[in-house]
């Protein structure tokens, strides 16, 4: 993906020690990439972002397609921005696996803050390791970059906003009013992961419903409030567009900040992060050992074709192989 | 999960040969099952199934929370059991998997099959395996089981309609109409995996939403049909309350099932997903065989704790631990 020989180690680290962000995107570029010279530079890189001692809030921030995310991401990043905070934002969009699209990181609609910002969209491939080895490492190099504030923009529901929860310090997710059983749809699965919950649109016609939406939200959310981290998630009214709520929604942030940083939990829940991407990583690893070992793929062929004349079913033939690549 | 000693291997065949319906729920219930013995009598229950000749058609019904889904379901399922069909809804909801709740399946709204159809929502854990494979294996216990038609009903974007997708042979996409940048979100992402797209709700007021929100769909799938299949995707409006637009539908899923059948692609697409779940349960069975190593467990153990001291980033911990692992 990256041309040879130019980019070195010392590139990248001393590009990133400088604040270059144009070095940035090409190491991002390069822990995105599936080479293996670029892979051996890439683990030597993060080795090194984990050195450093920059500590960036990482705020995940979802919802569902139509919540406003990218406005909110604008409207948000533009107030954090103006008092002298730098930002990054990283769009995961686990939909453009199939479509080589992306739907997120809409630069149109951020493009108050797309001039100081540094937003990159991240349109992942569905390959070993996906979405998150990808994010978590692109993270780890914005924050060796030293932002003040990382956004992990993500969509929807599901695998990916459990990914992106296992790799962020707060979960905020983004609602609208009026959304009926789509709220019920998405209270039991994703609200719980919220450490903040953003009623967005609330504006115009939508003030009172948006109000009464917060309500319910608020109301379901003692249901299931877990206390580990001493914190109650809250539930803020705001309009993207007219800057309303913001200022709340900000000292929100700070606070949960400030509280989960004294308590100890985000230092914990940073370390129980790494060992859950250790798992994934061998997970990936394993996988990557089979695909280069000629002897174990021509066996792989084998039971393909075992397979497909339904000799075998796929669990005995995932047990055959395993047992010829284990010690 | 189950007691030991009385479901015996013959107990399963037997059971699911004389149609027995307790026996696949136990039989389900089964596949579901992580402990060791169970697993044993599983294998080769769906060793036996795969042995046997009955075809299904598979059809996985997506949507969004609120689309309206278990409503549809309702709807088709009663015209289809009234043609003397027999019907299977197996509901696997991702969300569960933290709040162990089910949003899908609700057999409330299927008041008028839940008598004659079988519908077992799925409560997946999140462990190894998932979604998928209990799905995939309970999918297969059902077609050995004879049902003409299961519906496979998920929620949402993301990972678990890929997966879904993986082991259905028709994909039937729920929308609604005046959901606006809603749609636009889904589009790109899960549209196109779309063999049938339904614009649910086509009734009272949201008449004339619904035959827009039809033609702009049409118009965007134009953009990226692939021909493998030799399949146009047809969008069609139906009010799931008031019965219309059903015998469209159905006599499109008729026609899907016809030309799949008869080029060839049915086939081959069920070959294909074979492989891939292949390639899935090596990745489950790796991940089972280090947890239950005593030696590789203490070792591992040793490198989560270098982890912790920041000491060593978690690709490399990684590969050291597939080093001893791997032949």
């Amino acid at each position: 993906m990256l041309e040879k020989s130019k980019y070195t180690i010392e590139y990248f680290i001393n590009g990133i020690l400088k604040k270059d962000r144009i070095v940035l995107s090409k190491a991002i570029t390069l822990v995105e990439s599936t080479k293996e010279e670029d892979k051996i530079i890439a683990r030597e890189l993060i080795q090194f972002c984990l050195g450093t001692k920059n500590k960036s809030k990482r705020i995940a921030i979802t919802g569902m397609p139509g919540a406003g995310k990218s406005t909110f991401i604008n409207s948000l990043g533009r107030i954090l921005l103006d008092k002298g905070n730098t930002l990054a934002v990283l769009a995961v969009d686990p939909s453009s696996s199939i479509s080589k699209g992306s739907i997120l990181g809409d630069k149109t609609r951020m493009d108050e803050i797309v001039n100081d910002a540094y937003v990159r969209p991240t349109a992942s491939s569905n390959n070993l390791g996906g979405v998150s080895r990808k994010t978590r490492e692109s993270i780890l190099l914005c924050e060796a970059f030293g932002f003040d504030y990382i956004f992990i923009e993500t969509v929807g529901i599901g695998q990916s906003e459990i990914e992106v929860k296992n790799m962020t310090d707060l979960f905020l997710l983004l609602l609208i009013p009026n959304a009926g059983d789509e709220l019920q749809g998405i209270k039991r699965g994703v609200m719980e992961m919220a450490d903040i919950v953003v009623i967005n649109k609330a504006d115009k016609e939508n003030i009172i419903a948006a109000k009464t939406a917060a309500a319910q939200v608020q109301l379901a959310l003692h249901l299931y409030q877990e206390n580990e981290k001493k914190w109650t998630t809250p539930v803020l009214p705001v309009s993207s567009l007219e800057r309303t709520g913001m200022e709340k929604l900000e000292a929100s942030i700070d606070s949960y900040f400030l509280k989960t940083e004294t308590n100890g939990f985000l230092e914990k829940n940073r370390t129980e992060q790494q060992i859950h991407w250790f798992n994934e990583m061998i997970r990936i690893g394993m996988m990557e050992k089979i695909e280069k070992n000629s002897v174990i793929q021509s066996y792989k062929t084998e039971l393909e074709n075992k397979i497909t004349l339904k000799e075998i079913d796929v669990n005995l033939a995932a047990d055959l192989l395993i047992q010829k690549l284990i010690k």
